[in-house]
């Protein structure tokens, strides 16, 4: 008698390998499912490696289309950032991952879903969060909470032991002294030897940019541009190439901005502490660098066609926004107001970027929009336009009102500050 | 009979070299100050300059100690950056070389002051604000504003035949086709050919930093050491070389900080269109080697030191604070109070930061602090620690309340979101 | 010769009256341009007064509905309220007129644009913020802004002269020692006696509402419906009156709804300082009947039926809005932003709130709504309902991870805050 | 052998009355503590039932002065407020109680604490955050949350019987249909009948205010005074009664401003609904009679003395306040940054405001105080002051540039907004 089915968020690593073998020894049966989000992974010897090891089902769902256009877009949007250097590669993938593990729950009738996270981290947290609000019956199965779970497996050792007890396939490889996770937007590590603070990372542990040390030696020149309908990233050329962001080539496009250009430069790599939503400082190293080269081209574009007003208080809901995917929080009905709220903001947003990418840095060159606000002729220091220097004038002694009212009291109070 | 006494912010330059005599000619004695914040200027020619002109009495004030003592440190601490680009180099220097023009005036007397910022930008601002504040009695005399003297003065051809007919000596290099503006912490360019915002601006244009092209091809690692009294960086170490941060070497720290490291390795510049706080886009370019470094530096090690939430309260007043800044309200009660409420963050801020600049980027490196909320042991995937992953799940159970009611709601209007 | 033609707002009284006449005098055609907003006019003889005074045209517009429907309701959407007390009753009924102004400007071919607003005031900065924004190329001409008006009538005597001078008819009754501003929302007091903070105002000052010390010893119960599509007032129960709201029917809910029951009941008053947008502090008294009681009811059936966080993030942009409106940004960028974010955030805010007034104070009794996110099952301490008590240890022990650490921090320092 | 000491909050009444004999029963020594708030409770007989029951200790403890003083006065400072209408009198009690109990804990020996708080409710994270941030190894006994417990007692009915088995005096008068909690500031009501969100309140239910309807039918008249060193109300006047604030009759002043004046009159009672931080939403009816009051009173001394624009800084910081207040995290490092960016920001709030109090309603009448910023002269309309009107002209045209040139950029797409 089964107890019921699992939809395991399988990776084809060690751990979901044990848990998978683990869940079908509770009583359940289990299917195992793998996203494609741009990950470096032979999806063939992983489904293999499931069947072979008991799942009931496998799927491997491609989500990269519905990732990019649905989850990195909307980011690129908000200029979305963490702790102002987090660009969230990770937290925008979670969402998605655990949206279509639900679905497939719902639509194999599973009363349960498992994933792998571990019990310290943000990850747990933003899988189950997106399962409670998109199929809030689900009963979630969390072996690394579990006490006769992570009781059993005390490191990576006893793991081994299981899963030769199994047979089930071991790495060949050693194993990382850290832990990495990827996708198609950027590659994240941590744990292990990164967990001292003071420790710096090793070279040869970045693997999706060139060591800017080793990059090339002239910039290469690239022109982004953002068509109608809202900051939305279209096109991307570089040199002679010019690639047409569309609804097929969308994913050419991400692979031409993210792999041949950026990470060939070097451009991207962060090394910061953070802040966990469960309370803990963490110590993460990413690089973004498709990412990274798109919110400095989205940033400048915005500022360029969007009024100075809405571009502060929309600033305010991005970080908002951002704080809100970081937690978890994607699917929450605060976080769909402010990506409407967000969305709105676009309207103007259109429009060119050309910056040069060299040793790890993004620079900005210029800026062309039909929506731009800026009005060379207005902002001219040899054209006087269609402004009346003398209002200034006014201008600065209205504003004065306040800090001259504030000087006399401090004189009748005799404190001045 | 004169009109009265006017302490004039002087420059040494043709256009305040003639709203000098220009000044004189309207029946005013004229006082001219010049401020040292760090900018490469001949002081002792300006000082005989002016007192040929006519100057009645010739201030130079030496303002670089106040300068990073006073206006520099408070932004570092308040990672202070406008429009998430632009670190304030030039909205910081205003109010301390304004502060001193009025106390200067409220010394010699005079019921005057005047500049030779223009109609259009925010240092006419910046600068009336700081008088008013500081000296609300104060009549500021703004030429550019004036319709006698913008009228008379239509372009640099008639500021030079002015020159000419007045003894007034002109400046025998061409000038560039752009103004700049310089002081310890940065150099801005903007206006003549960069107002066009799709031209790239020239590879000559910078003055502070090194092109990245042909900076050294190999990094420096550099420690920065916060010490206690919060968030004041007090120390730079470069390789063997260590230089201690106290009040009499703070000029050689910055000096050492500014020059030698950063602007070498081609750190800091950008190239952006920003608002106006007059309502107008323009774009600006700057370079601030040392400022940036310090932006990054802070930053790490703030997040390192600081409580989860205080940082989130913080760096909403940060942004607060930047626009103050940028704006012109240093001298302001709203400023004030921020000021000290971001002081009263960094109580705990104190530490080491690690890092490499390569090639005009800052590479964050690694961190220790006596105060650090990291617990390494807390964070570890390999220990448990004072930690029950078990109660995870109800912490996320709990956040999830909210989003199944949400669900329930829907599924009951019918429309899924 | 005429140097063109104005279209002044005109309010029937002495001083737009006067302005009519300089303004001729002056050498401009005059347009005169009559708002009705639900003030108490008689608008027959303020046509016949403006043309007998030598207006080109009349213009006496209806704008009861456009002001009720495109201006009051997005305010109560946004449970608006400037400084936690004034609720806007003036603020939002200045750039309703204004845009007819400019309309009939544009219509008629009128260069200029004239009103009677002080300098000193907020109102000139909201018409005149609303005519640039609608129609960029227009002049203004503020009297009270013009050193040849405003010293040639230095108090109400010499605009007595004027007028005697020029067959004005003056008024009649004499002139409240305070100034007072009326329309379909609220009424406003100021200057005079009330300049004085201290000073108490007079019984009788009040005009729209009962001195709740007279006020019916019984209360009045009502019932408020917010109908689908958001957020919007549409029915008026009182007792066994019940009107509805409907396209045709608003006025005659919103006259039900201010005049019979709370003005009644002496609901609304409010006596304040407040800071104008000029950075002065003003002393104004306010009653603001149905709009008091529409804000408490609003308040409550929004947070009856809307998500908590999406709450939060819309309060934030309430008092955004609340700000922008006082300060004469209506027709802004951020503004039109901001609105369609409120109303996004309106989509379920639907339903009945049940209240009684009495003697000045509203008070709820009771809400229900088909949309509501309250589950009583849930929150009942009788019933377990979908909900494990156990979960809340872990929430609240995951809540304390970052305070234990907090706490080892202090201890470490010797310091314990 | 005892499990160990557990330090009870112990109210006197059934729940924790049997909890205190439950943990006897489950092995532990316990010590009853009782906090003096300020409700009204037979403090001597509560002393001996708790000693009948078999506690090792009691404690009675007097806290009103430092409820008071370390929490209701900053909160008054703060203008604090939860979801804009309730004055958080419950919320500001829980940590002054949990304070005195760990600290009892901490001198006593015990490693564990407990308390009769429900699962469902904000009470349980108010305390236990309380606890764990001052006393970060304690162990928390929440028996509402032990299935053990509350599968046994599942209604009143158990616990009654349970009472009977074990000596425990039951109550005789029988219980109201919902829940209460009084302090010093409040009492609140919830639960039972109260959970439908649409049933009125019972007339009856009210214990801390008269019911307008029979409260005097003359207003009285108070004046309540603000001393020096931030806004904390000092004294109070009622007609010819003064009493003086000071460090003993502070008490006296508190209890004749809550009792004496607003109760009498009916003041500040609200029915609403709230959200819980644990994601529910439920219904609450607060009575907060003097609270209200010096809501009201310190928000207008405030708005009179505060310039505009630290008000507006410290508007949010107040809001941000409240929600740490409500939800539990007085002791956190992050509410106490708060608190002193707040009592900065109160230097100059200082001076004297009048009112009257009224059938449920405070109306402000006047205010004076030698810090306000208000100045009569500068705000005259009937003297110019030290105020140039053409200013404003300028003023409102640098304002209108961003307009117009949204305007320009709509006129160019084509879609006028």
């Amino acid at each position: 008698m089964s107890k019921g089915t699992v939809v395991l968020a399988y990776s084809g690593g060690l751990d979901t390998s044990c848990i998978l073998v683990w869940l079908k020894e509770q009583g359940y049966d289990v299917i195992a499912y793998l996203a494609n989000i741009g990950q470096d992974e032979d999806f063939d010897e992983a489904r293999l490696k499931a069947e072979k090891l008991g799942a009931k089902k496998v799927f491997i769902e491609d989500l990269r289309g519905e990732f990019v256009e649905e989850f990195i877009w909307p980011s690129v949007q908000a200029n979305a950032i963490y702790e102002d250097r987090y660009l969230l590669g990770t937290s925008v993938a979670r969402p998605c991952i655990a949206r279509r593990q639900v679905q497939i729950a719902q639509r194999e009738g599973a009363q349960y879903v498992s994933h792998g996270a571990t019990g310290k981290g943000n990850d747990q947290v933003r899988f189950e969060l997106t399962c409670y609000a998109l199929y809030p019956e689900v009963k979630i199965i969390s072996p690394w909470r579990i006490p006769e779970f992570f009781n059993r497996f005390r490191g990576r050792k006893d793991l081994m032991e299981y899963a030769n007890e199994h047979d089930i396939p071991v790495p060949v490889t050693p194993k990382a002294p850290w832990s990495m996770d990827a996708n198609l937007m950027h590659i994240s590590y941590e744990s292990g030897i990164l967990e001292n603070p003071k420790t710096h990372a090793p070279v040869d542990l970045y693997l999706m940019t060139k060591n800017p040390e080793d990059s090339p030696n002239t910039p290469d020149v690239l022109e982004i541009e953002f068509l109608k309908a809202g900051g939305i990233p279209t096109c991307v050329k570089v040199d002679s190439l010019k690639v047409i962001y569309g609804s097929i080539v969308n994913l050419i496009c991400m692979i031409s901005l993210f792999y041949l250009n950026s990470g060939k430069h070097g451009v991207g790599r962060i090394d910061i502490v953070e802040n966990r939503f469960i309370g803990m400082k963490s110590r993460g190293i990413y690089e973004t660098p498709g990412g990274t080269i798109l919110y400095q081209a989205h940033l400048d574009i915005e500022t360029f066609t969007m009024d100075k007003e809405v571009r502060r208080i929309k600033q305010g809901l991005g970080i908002t926004f951002s704080e809100l995917i970081y937690n978890g929080f994607w699917f929450s009905p605060e976080c769909a107001f402010v990506r409407d709220c967000i969305a709105r903001s676009q309207e103007n947003v259109e429009g060119k970027v050309q910056l040069s990418v060299f040793k790890g840095q993004v620079y900005m060159l210029g800026r062309e929009s039909p929506k731009s606000l800026y009005n060379e002729e207005l902002v001219s220091m040899d054209v006087q336009g269609d402004y009346d220097p003398c209002d200034a004038s006014g201008f600065i002694k209205i504003n004065a009102v306040r800090l001259r009212e504030h000087h006399r009291l401090q004189g009748l109070s005799g404190s001045k500050k």
